[in-house]
């Protein structure tokens, strides 16, 4: 087993700062609190597009004066930060090293919104793009088709969106800091119809880090750390046409049901899920057991997801308030479930937060990665 | 342990074929044999650059119909292949994935030489980049170093592309079949001086795959299992101009003898070495003990470094004459090795093949992973 020994990260947001600067303002306190690292993974996914750089492993490495370390980058588009913590747990449990610092970093501001769009788009199965489907206008589809089969009023929906920036005005990091009233989430200009605005998340720069070592060795460098109980990936089809059932999200439902097992846990005390659309946090809610399948818009008309409900999500404020720097996003997520278990949440702490779990998710849902954290072995 | 069970590679070259083409043909045969792969790794490098498509691990596994498999993208640049393999290696020796299927590959050819060469660039250093340094600049400095230090004649250096042509007219998979003569390579246009067009790896398309499993495992898939006995990988400064010594090599040299060390061998029967350029070949064999400091250029004067002879280096045509599709070479390395072990490699087989070494490395050396390959445990 693992370990996360030491966290930091940048505040997400339009930032000024380059994406080896990002790297490295969250990344610096670790390196000069411990000098032992031995491995360093790069989550990452588009800095050849966004940024015209490529082996941006070997660059930050460079310039964080880490040269001498090897460094690989890992890249799942959305959910590379689920992956490199499932790599960095093989490369420990493996003996292949022993102190793993793990980058997230995303600089995505560089270019207008429409080109972002465009760039995150190739992510895409050809097919599917040629008709001009885009991420959003996926969320709208099954925004409809759950309202539909659910009855969901269009209110709950929203709320996620209002629970979300209540938590991430309280996050100190968190890109949109203010909370947001359900009138002004359901005014705000349409995205995808029904969809609007605030029910996305913002393009964000950022990055997060976290230091991995093996739980044996956890104790000499905090009397705190924070345990990867279990982490597992699924997999789902990439052609959204082809599912199923478009509500199921396969691959979050097996991650999780995965991760729970080999976590040997049966239930969690807090979740951070991929809001990238509001929708998105209440069927994935539902595809891991932490909601009631088909009821899972109705817990947000009751606060039951909120820092002091019966199953918070997303007290970070979430993809959709903290912001979503590509392949920092997931290693913001185990951030947020280090500080929790570590009751050093502040404001928006969750009492009795012991067990965690972490979803990210790439694409429409392609490829997802759980990580069920907690504060024993 | 892990173990190689099964390998398959498209011909590099010039290819009509698209990278999800590519990804097909070199891995079909794999998944067609077996069908217990229960992970997928991608190494590849720069399709968002060369093929306007992210997330491509999640692509390749749905235009494969392995939709279900998890699956991540490794990318090290040139030296992604080797990065793979040891993920890949992490992930089954900590028990999270019992058969992987590791596809490099890389469709490179979409952009024309200039455009590949700026791409490519973009994992120098800004500081080096914005001075107009490139990979073969690079080359060509070490050239001079290497040639006024120890003395080396022209004549030896272009040797090894003349030795890596025989080799490579004699693999079918090879970019570039033919024999070429001394006079040739030096009467080829010259590209930094003193190397000249014959020196370089040619801009390749291609993909190679392996399928890697536990050595307990292996022999349920083949009788003739290719161990993988140690890995390792090795770091240096991005900046060549922090280098201490342009010809020292230190990723190469301390990734080949901590794959040794965790292999247990003192020597091996073959190599196969990133020969992006005819001296790095040079160097890399004298980094790694293959060849004496300061003398390796002799060994070409004599035949040392052909299929009959004493230390054979690059039985495969190496980069310099298979090709060097990115993301595809790591991979297409260790298929080399795969192929000698078994006594499968035809007319370039080497005599007693029963312990080999790979090193693959990133732009010009800040990385390298080094892997031992062997026919026992
Ligand atoms: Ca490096």
């Amino acid at each position: 087993m693992v370990a996360i020994v030491d966290a930091s990260l940048t505040r997400f947001g339009k930032r000024k700062e380059d994406v080896f600067q990002l790297a490295k303002e969250s990344s610096l306190p670790i390196i000069r609190r411990f000098k032992d690292i031995d491995f360093v993974l790069i989550s990452n996914s588009y800095s050849g597009e966004f940024n015209n750089v490529s082996g941006i492993n070997n660059l930050i490495s460079s310039y964080l004066s880490l040269d001498e370390i090897p460094s690989i980058r890992i890249d799942n588009t959305s959910g590379s930060g689920g992956s490199a913590i499932l790599v960095a747990k093989s490369l420990i449990d493996s003996g292949q090293a022993r102190a793993i610092l793990v980058i997230g970093v995303e600089k995505m501001s560089t270019m207008k919104t429409r080109e972002v769009t465009s760039v995150i788009s190739s992510l895409l199965p050809p097919r599917e793009r040629s008709i001009g489907i885009s991420l959003p206008s996926l969320a709208s589809i099954m925004t409809k088709i759950y309202m539909r089969r659910y009855g969901a009023s269009r209110e709950a929906i929203a709320e996620v969106s209002v629970k979300n920036h209540w938590n991430g005005a309280r996050n100190p990091f968190a890109h949109i800091r203010k909370e947001i009233t359900l009138e002004e989430v359901l005014s705000s200009p349409v995205v995808a119809d029904p969809l609007r605005q605030y029910e996305f998340c913002p393009i964000s720069d950022g990055a997060a880090s976290v230091l991995i070592t093996s739980d044996e060795e956890a104790l000499s460098y905090t009397s705190k750390p924070v345990f990867i109980k279990g982490v597992a990936m699924g997999s789902d089809s990439s052609h959204i046409t082809d599912r199923e059932d478009i509500l199921e999200m396969k691959a979050v439902k097996i991650a999780g049901e995965l991760a729970m097992k080999r976590a040997k846990v049966e239930r969690v005390d807090f979740a951070e899920l991929h809001d990238m659309a509001t929708i998105l946090e209440i069927v994935e809610g539902e595809a891991l057991g932490l909601l009631e399948k088909g009821k899972g818009w109705t817990y947000y008309l009751n606060g039951m997801t909120g820092v002091d409900g019966e199953i918070p999500i997303n007290t970070s404020g979430g993809l959709n308030s903290k912001g979503h720097p590509i392949g920092a996003s997931g290693i913001g997520q185990v951030i947020e479930g280090f500080l929790q278990i570590r009751g050093e949440a502040g404001e928006r702490q969750v009492k009795e937060a012991r067990v965690g779990l972490t979803v990210s998710m790439a694409g429409f849902g392609n490829s997802a990665t759980a990580i069920v954290l907690g504060d024993e072995i």
